[in-house]
């Protein structure tokens, strides 16, 4: 994978860009919109400029002379070994670049989406080439989080999972295999599982949303941050994961059996959350959290690049 | 809260000596066995080490010039405003001790246990100064992460909630108020519902366990060590937390819905899942990585400290 096609050029896309370029491929853009195109030569210098301002890249110039803004989609892609497609998440949608990427591609080259929750499998049946079609899902911005989802379509050529993972690795991500299509793919179920009981106790009054957060991010968190919720329990028994489960499978069997009846999160209780969310952080200091959030997601990871191990 | 007894002296109690003692609290630790009560002052003053190495303390003697080692409970409590009990957790074993410290104590002392599972109403009802007690449950090491549960039983004086939970923000502590009993309070059930998850997708095969621990090591769990989960999807949809719900409520509803049968870890599960770890870190190998485990968190809640907000 040395030639990268790019299309769609948002947060994610653009983001998609830096992760190739840093790492010494041709990379080009696309964008349907014309005022995408114009400007994401410069968003990305901007991310750039960030990164290595805490040590993540050293150089921005060398880096973006590699990415280039194509004029239509056909030129972006006639080239390219991978195309990461990161367009609006709607099946007509995806449905309808897809088909387009497939006519304009090589046979052999790969194209991965960056779906966060529509299979290939909804897509792509109708691409002559979907076999050369899976889930590539990150978390955004990808240039600083990196694990990447892979996801599979029943009929995904299956050399191709073994082998994006390792170009993944290669280019400095961290992707994980999910071997079959299942909603919410694993990172978006993980979180979903714990948000799902994080609502419950908020609803049945026995903490507050502040104190409910402060739980992840000045206790569970912490850990999670570099080790999974597998490892964190193997270490945390003398004698490995099977003793903890002995010791604690049942307290957490306790858990499950609590939430067997299920409930939407009703628009009275996402109400109430909302309103202890607005009482913390009004409307309009929103887009200046976000800017916080960014910064301290940028030196978090710069942290953990700077770890020997 | 000026002076403070610490009742258990194991990894717990030796860590929260250091949080009172680091705050300017004079720290009386008691532990019913000699070897502990022996050796307790040079492994606080190691941890004292460690945490000055990555900036953590600035001092050392000072800190330690503040903890003794008391030669009985009734000297260690005698004066103590408020006792942070961490003994072995057995419901027998809590209730013994809870008892004697309720002999010796002031009565206008406070009593917070460390248990992590056990209700301070399965132990505390027998004692004179019932109204007194709570559980102030840590994560381990108290002195690094800084959570702290304070769950009343429904006989502790409620005035005792807010106090105690200014007072740990004082020594630097980050408490949460769990309103009322529940298994596994807070921290415990959330890591529960993630665990549940993880374990149901590995059963299934959807992914291997080290992939499920990257998708949290290397994704969800990234914003989750300095933002919890309420704050990340209010800062993660346009319109905040409503707006987020609206989007992607049925889907963490579907998630749920698929897992309202839920099982216990079966012994066969939990093998498949030891068999997986023990390949990837043999059982000779596990101290190892709690040391590593040890440093890397250390050095991330340095990270954190040195964040400017």
């Amino acid at each position: 994978m040395r030639n990268v096609a790019i299309v769609g050029a948002g947060l994610v896309g653009s983001g998609w860009a830096i992760v190739f370029a840093r790492s010494g491929a041709t990379v080009r853009v696309f964008d349907a919109e014309a005022s995408i195109r114009a400007s994401v030569l410069d968003r990305i210098r901007e991310s750039l400029a960030e990164m290595r301002s805490v040590g993540l890249v050293d150089e921005v110039e060398a880096i973006l002379a590699r990415i280039s803004v194509a004029d239509s989609l056909a030129e972006a892609v006639a080239e390219a070994d991978y195309v990461q497609e990161s367009v609006f998440e709607r099946v007509d949608v995806k449905t309808a670049i897809s088909l387009a990427i497939d006519a304009a591609m090589r046979p052999d080259a790969i194209v991965g989406s960056s779906s966060s929750g529509i299979p290939a499998s909804a897509f792509t049946e109708g691409c002559r080439n979907r076999g050369r079609f899976l889930i590539s899902h990150p978390v955004n911005p990808p240039h600083l989080v990196p694990v990447v989802e892979l996801v599979p379509a029943p009929w995904t050529d299956p050399a191709i999972v073994p082998f994006l993972r390792a170009e993944m690795e290669r280019f400095g991500q961290v992707p994980v295999v999910v071997n079959r299509e299942i909603a919410g793919f694993i990172l978006n179920r993980l979180q979903g599982a714990l948000l799902n009981e994080a609502w419950a106790l908020f609803e049945d009054g026995y903490a507050s949303a502040a104190d409910i957060d402060a739980t992840v991010a000045h206790g569970l968190g912490l850990r999670w941050s570099f080790m999974g919720p597998f490892e964190t329990i193997d270490l945390n028994a003398p004698g490995g994961v099977a003793d903890y489960a002995e010791r604690l499978g049942p307290l957490y069997h306790s858990v499950a059996q609590d939430r067997t009846d299920p409930k939407p999160w009703s628009d009275e209780l996402v109400g109430r959350v909302a309103a202890e969310r607005r009482g913390a952080l009004p409307s309009e200091a929103l887009a200046d959290r976000r800017a916080w959030r960014d910064g301290r997601l940028m030196r978090l990871v710069a942290h953990k690049q700077a770890q020997k191990d």
